[in-house]
């Protein structure tokens, strides 16, 4: 059996990096496993980062990365989608797992150190960050985790986790793997420095208007070789060219390959030629997100609906654990009695 | 308003350091705040000791922390006893708090320190401790947390937390002092060498038999400088004397006093004098012990009416909190949806 488990960060502003690096990834998962595909907004993740300390903005993005997530295909009468804080287990396997973890595999995290070392005074939470990431996809007994190439790290801790959990407590944890979305690092920014990040402020916004994606496309960056009119390029040292891989049907992309390899078109048309993929792509997805966002109730539905079904997977290993952890069970004590005697 | 909150450890094995210096104290603040009057079997926390990875043992254990303070005066209709993973709560809150602490002042706690510092691989539980301890404690607005001094740095750890919280999200919880039980360090292990406790195996067991205890008792250092039987000696440089303070009556505490120190008594006969004292305090416990290990229904009855005891105050918080904190709410999407807007 397959079950995949993603984690979904609180932000309803995902550009065009995260859609086909990730949220892309998600939808085909999704209608391939249906309900064991299981996608979780990281409330609870989201906290250690201190900027999250905004009660009316960590509501709001949790409703709109919901939205969007469901606006750009993600289907939550087929998967299951839900918010990380209202099913409670993810914290208290969390807590089993800190008991099982050393401290010093925690500080070995990359991710942690990178991060720890921006900032003055180090939360805890964000030594624990991979604890309740191992417990988010180890409650679903996951074993398939589509992941950025980043967060490798973190998934051969979770893997350790469910190996330590099962040598002390008795076989419970699958191991699981992850997957990268083919495209997951190679969607380039528009200012063709790299990686499209938030951070580097070089993003395509999936909800953008087309005028303004058109006011970025423009003056984007193009093969340096091709200095003037008449000298060819190559698509493929081209953002734009990565774009139209990206964005346009097949017909588009030969005739840009053609045309930018024999100077035929200028990278104006080229970018122009760009466009009506972006169309294609975004404006469906940003009109269901308007119409979701006129439908509260469409959102609302589908995260109680999805925290019931978590809930339901969740309780059942919490059960399990409970037992062989030997937490005093209220409803057993014929057992635990007679063990105490 | 005061409440009351404190953790107990789930052993089923304390001594008499720990009934004079902790039981007795939980008894008499329950009688004097009734409800308000929360102890909390420390399941969660005992996970931090990889000792306690043994299902049937932390069960037994649980069970007989129960039992045991039930039958050293600790009345479950009086006061609230619970066990902290029956009140999911406690994590839930404890990890909003991780993201609260620098990890450098968790490093800084001396307890934990010094338990590091006899371990080759460190849990994570054992920095987290004092994290979990401040949820504990803030998840009911305790005011006041009866405990050894060896806790006051975690206590001081929680008021700060309470108000890094406060100063974050707004004036949600008190900022709890601890109290002392007057006895709390000064019962003597029967070896004369310092405090009574469990890893220096001098303990006199609060459910230990008489004879046992005799054993015990015959044997052990007097005042050094009563060297032959017409030495006088001095009850307050005696652990003998220090007993008798705790089991004896006013008159028997005149009569030792006396006597030793005229030497009318020989230390032997003063031993005997401490016996009916000793029987007088414990056996009524021991009594109590084997009538709710043959009535396993009263504990488990105790320990469920805690349980939704315990979960209707923490809920009225873990309400107050998530709404500061601003995790998304299914019930509410009206206000949600309007801020989205
Ligand atoms: S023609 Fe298109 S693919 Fe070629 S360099 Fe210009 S923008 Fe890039
Ligand atoms: S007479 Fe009693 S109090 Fe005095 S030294 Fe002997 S045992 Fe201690």
């Amino acid at each position: 059996m397959t079950r995949v488990f993603s984690g979904i960060q609180p932000t309803g502003d995902i550009h065009i990096g995260n859609y086909f690096g990730a949220v892309q990834n998600y939808v085909k998962l999704g209608q391939q496993f249906g309900k064991d595909a299981i996608y979780c907004i990281v409330d609870l993740h989201a906290l250690t980062n201190p900027a999250a300390y905004d009660p009316a903005l960590l509501t709001q993005r949790t409703h709109e990365a919901t939205l969007v997530n469901m606006a750009a295909g993600l289907d939550p009468e087929n998967v299951i989608l839900f918010v990380q804080s209202h099913v409670r287990d993810h914290v208290e396997l969390g807590w089993i797992f800190t008991t099982l973890t050393p401290v010093g595999e925690l500080e070995r995290m990359t991710q942690y150190k990178d991060k720890a070392s921006t900032l003055e005074s180090v939360p805890a939470g964000l030594l624990m960050y991979p604890v309740l990431q191992a417990a988010d996809i180890l409650l679903y007994k996951a074993d398939t985790v589509p992941v950025g190439e980043d967060q490798e790290q973190h998934i051969e801790l979770t893997r350790e986790v469910a190996r330590r959990f099962n040598n002390t407590f008795g076989a419970t944890f699958p191991e699981p793997k992850s997957v990268h979305a083919k495209n997951a690092l190679r969607v380039p920014g528009i200012d063709g420095q790299g990686k499209m990040s938030k951070s580097k402020g070089n993003t395509i916004g999936v909800l953008e208007d087309m005028e303004s994606i058109w006011q970025k496309v423009r003056p984007a960056p193009t093969d340096p070789a091709r200095v003037r009119r008449s000298d060819p390029g190559d698509p493929d040292k081209c953002l734009i060219g990565d774009y139209h891989k990206l964005f346009s049907d097949d017909e588009t992309i030969v005739k840009v390959y053609e045309g930018c390899r024999t100077a035929g078109i200028g990278c104006v048309d080229c970018k122009k030629m760009l466009m009506p993929g972006v169309e294609r792509t975004l404006v469906p997805i940003q009109d269901r997100a308007s119409a979701l966002r006129r439908d509260s109730d469409a959102v609302r539905g589908a995260l109680e609906r999805g925290a019931n079904e978590a809930r339901a997977i969740a309780e059942r290993t919490m059960s399990e654990v409970n037992d062989k952890v030997g937490f005093y069970r209220l409803g057993r004590l014929a057992e635990t009695t007679a063990s105490t005697k």
